[in-house]
């Protein structure tokens, strides 16, 4: 099977990659790979293609979804912060872009896309654990996007034939998670404290969020590969639910330097408690579980440290 | 209360136009209007504002917005048809100038927006008659955009304050519907039949439309005038489902003249049926009762009859 992976040089993309990389599988990674390096797929070349391409061009694009059965798109160019004061970078950046490349995907014979949609913000305010039959209710931009982009999947369906399954992936963490961005305040935080700055804590004990493992998270995601005719929408979390604060707990026995801190109430974009029930996807992996987010910060902990101290070194005038 | 109507010459704008005049209201009408001549609202000349502006125009719009309370927002560019081979359209036409405007009336300090969605697309496929908590479904771009713009709202109420209202409308009809779109299926076999020629019959006895009288609709969304905080999304819908071949007869028995016809299988584009439960909103309105089908088709004959053939004498030579 040929696959595709927009954005597959990125941190859930790169990890995807990991994952189908594998005999009978032939991959292609599309991404902005400057001087030709890949920043978290170097382990993998020559076993795997890379192209280098900007997702706004049609060309570039129109050459990469040739011969391709199943594409995975991971390309965003907002996050749910930046999209609150920018509704319509949101529609220009995200949305057009994303029905510009179904039309092109579907008009090259690809059978499936698959969509990471946004399990945090596409069901507005909702208690206790959601299922996929939730009513969405998205006051965001960002989540509005994803959840229109959801609905232009079965636009193309209805249209074309292209199937599209669509997993609704609470907050994703893990390594290579971009730390400079704010999206991912785990990542957020490590950055934070590996450089000596205070980290921002934002929220209290009720607004409760669930965080997921990358590698669960992809592990997952390679479901949409056993059938290339379905389109399904999954939810994808832990259906743990974990506050702001106890996160931060977590961060106080995990992270082993002593670093500083800030409380501020929760900011508005935020929504309030995510929570997602995943049983959908989870039945068809029978024994899986998912790893614990103790476990997962410290590992997480230990990756930036490491990388973080690499890339020190390199920037060090002395080497 | 000053009031604007975007696309207030329309036709339904104009119905309701006709229906917020009323001593104590300042209403504007904001229009293409050609020759300074409004299309259905001569009758109001004198006693409402006429503002000719283009919707995309931002400067224009920001003058016309000003002091404003209450906007409807009737400025559609597309149909379910067109939409269904131009998705991008769709996206840029009428999402992101959609949003444009929310933008700058709230920035402008309008109180509240009011939004006619669709009924029609936004559910996709559902059975029996759906209230406004069914979980929406939409598979075609103008539906899934409408919907989308609702989401909107809920951004704007957030961020800004600004209230939204919206009602997901049936199948609206009556007299001034555009008989040259291809939306609106009452005025286009009037029109069809006007000029002798064959009406094009898609359709089936098992989808179902909830036809609803323009009229009816429009006093149903005065509602919208009288709490300028709340936000509210109403079915405005008769709750009786007419399927094409229903609305044939009726044709058969009402149109006092005879006509040419084909009848088709129904088209992909169009939905499965839809029939809407609005006693959300009707239960505001003690005693209201929808006008009959029967009746107001016959009505809305006499009347493109009677201005049709005002139109046709206006373009003899001998005149």
């Amino acid at each position: 099977m040929n696959i595709l992976v927009l954005g597959g040089d990125g941190f859930i993309g790169s990890h995807l990659v990991d994952r189908v990389f594998a005999p009978g599988h032939n991959v292609t990674v599309f991404d902005r790979f400057q001087d030709n390096v890949s920043k978290n797929l170097e382990h993998l070349r020559g076993k795997i293609r890379f192209f280098s391409g900007e997702f706004a061009d049609r060309d570039q694009l129109a050459k990469a979804l040739e011969k391709q059965d199943v594409v995975y798109h991971f390309i965003c160019a907002t996050n749910p912060a930046s999209s609150w004061d920018d509704p319509l970078s949101e529609i220009e950046k995200n949305l057009r872009n994303s029905v510009r490349f179904f039309e092109l995907a579907a008009a090259c014979g690809v059978k499936k896309v698959v969509f990471p949609s946004s399990g945090g913000t596409i069901y507005g305010r909702q208690y206790g654990s959601i299922k996929e039959d939730a009513l969405p209710n998205p006051f965001n931009p960002y989540g509005i996007t994803k959840l229109t982009t959801e609905y232009f999947l079965n636009y193309f369906r209805e249209r074309t034939g292209m199937a599209g399954d669509v997993y609704r992936i609470g907050n994703a963490y893990g390594p290579r998670q971009p730390m400079e961005r704010p999206q991912g305040v785990i990542a957020v935080w490590m950055g934070k404290i590996l450089d000596g700055q205070e980290i921002q804590v934002y929220g209290d004990r009720e607004t409760l969020r669930d965080y997921v493992y990358v590698e669960d998270t992809t592990f997952l995601m390679t479901h949409s590969t056993r059938d290339t005719n379905s389109s399904v929408v999954y939810n994808l979390g832990t259906g743990r639910g974990v506050s702001i604060l106890d996160l931060f707990d977590i961060f106080r026995t995990v992270i082993d330097e002593p670093f500083k801190y800030k409380i501020h109430p929760r900011r508005t974009f935020d929504n309030t408690s995510v929570v997602l029930d995943s049983s959908k996807l989870t039945s068809f992996f029978p024994g899986f579980k998912f790893q614990r987010l103790e476990d997962k910060v410290r590992d997480t902990w230990l990756f930036v440290k490491e990388r973080h101290g690499r890339r020190r070194a390199s920037l060090s005038p002395n080497r």
